[in-house]
């Protein structure tokens, strides 16, 4: 069975990104993880801004990231995402791989959590939304 | 006659500010700069934040930097500033200076225009502050 | 007579460029502009690294930038470059619009100079190149 | 009994790490953490720089941070370390207190491995090194 994701994004090292052993600085991955869970928000209708306006924040918990092969400057690479929800957190799976050989190079994990006008909760909005992607990946992996 | 600044703070360069070739990359000297100014404002009970909530932004709308020497991965430098108005605008003489031989490493000049409420204007109470500044490191020169 | 340019490319803002003001904080211009220089020799086979492994280096001597309208998160824009040769100086102009407006929000100056095993010198490649692209780009304006 | 720590090192938040939320974006913490490791192993006397000349390399092979209160502009942090040895990893549990009021902002572990003229391996002059400090700061307890 093909692995598939919930969302993808194309990226380009730039070398302003890699430190002085030439590899992409370990920070810079949370970059990227982060800027690809905006991305899948904002590509399914949901913007922080408005999450603001509206008193919610979510917020990342926790993270968790392994590091398995270092990208080098100029590396493209493929920044894969699929969430889930567990309780109270709203979990996002992430993975990095280069291009075009599709080497595994960050593999990670983000608990994020809702906070309404400062308290923790769940978001129908967002509950809805995760049942409703997960029952489309799962109808493109049969 | 001894040059003296306005205002001076020291810093150590992180190994993450350093690139492929060892040296500080060289977008960071315009955050060097920028906390420089910041802390300099501050320390003279200048807020940004205040300035913000009463529709007032300052704003750099030109900056020249000349790159003199690199900085190495864990050096010490010197970030000194003088401030002076020019019509409109507000200027912010900047240097950076290795330590401890102070060999210059950065030199550089960030224009600054105000906003209130979004119109090019100028503030009193910068004016005061510069004037007083000014006036103030023209005695410690004596 | 329309503009023209050597070398364009794309970006998108990312979350993270951004500081507390909502906008794209002042640093990450020179992160954009260096990264389309990069892009832009890249481009046209020339690399820093083989550069480097000769001994070569091109370094930023003096940057200038215009701040004219602030780029906020998630809008896209284009990075344009022409490159040009004086004296010792390979020097380029480069601007920065947003898209799909087209609106100018920075405009920027970079002075490079190239060293040879450590000594200030002009680089034959770099002045060949820069002559064909000035061509080039000649024969496209007519 | 007193907690404490093999290594802390104070920082102060700098405007530029902060997002739009008016919180130090997440990958400074990264930044934070790494800063401190680099500065406890130079004070220390081992430097990355000697270790990298020897063919010897100290890498980040995973890293778990638990997001607890943010940092906002302006607020300075002590960031603390600990570092012990568990088989072939060598692992820095470091956590960042707010000052002065020593809130918990972030918690953190960063095993990291060692590779030998890029075979994994340990490194007896950090096993010892690690042995040192384990009693040093046993001794410090009683």
């Amino acid at each position: 069975m093909k692995q598939n994701y919930m969302f993808q994004l194309e990226f380009k090292v730039r070398d302003y990104e890699c430190d002085l052993q030439g590899i992409v600085n370990n920070a810079n991955y949370q970059h990227f993880y982060e800027h690809t869970r905006h991305e899948f928000l904002l590509a399914n209708d949901i913007s922080f801004a408005q999450l603001h306006d509206e008193g919610v924040e979510l917020v990342v918990a926790r993270a968790t990231m392994a590091f398995k092969t270092p990208l080098h400057s100029r590396e493209s690479f493929l920044s894969v995402l699929n969430m889930r929800q567990e309780g109270m957190r709203y979990i996002f799976d992430q993975k990095i791989f280069r291009l075009p050989d599709m080497v595994l190079c960050n593999s990670a994990r983000f608990d994020s959590v809702a906070t309404i006008h400062g308290k923790l909760g769940t978001l129908p909005l967002l509950d809805d939304f995760v049942k409703r992607m997960t029952e489309k990946q799962n109808d493109e992996k049969v």
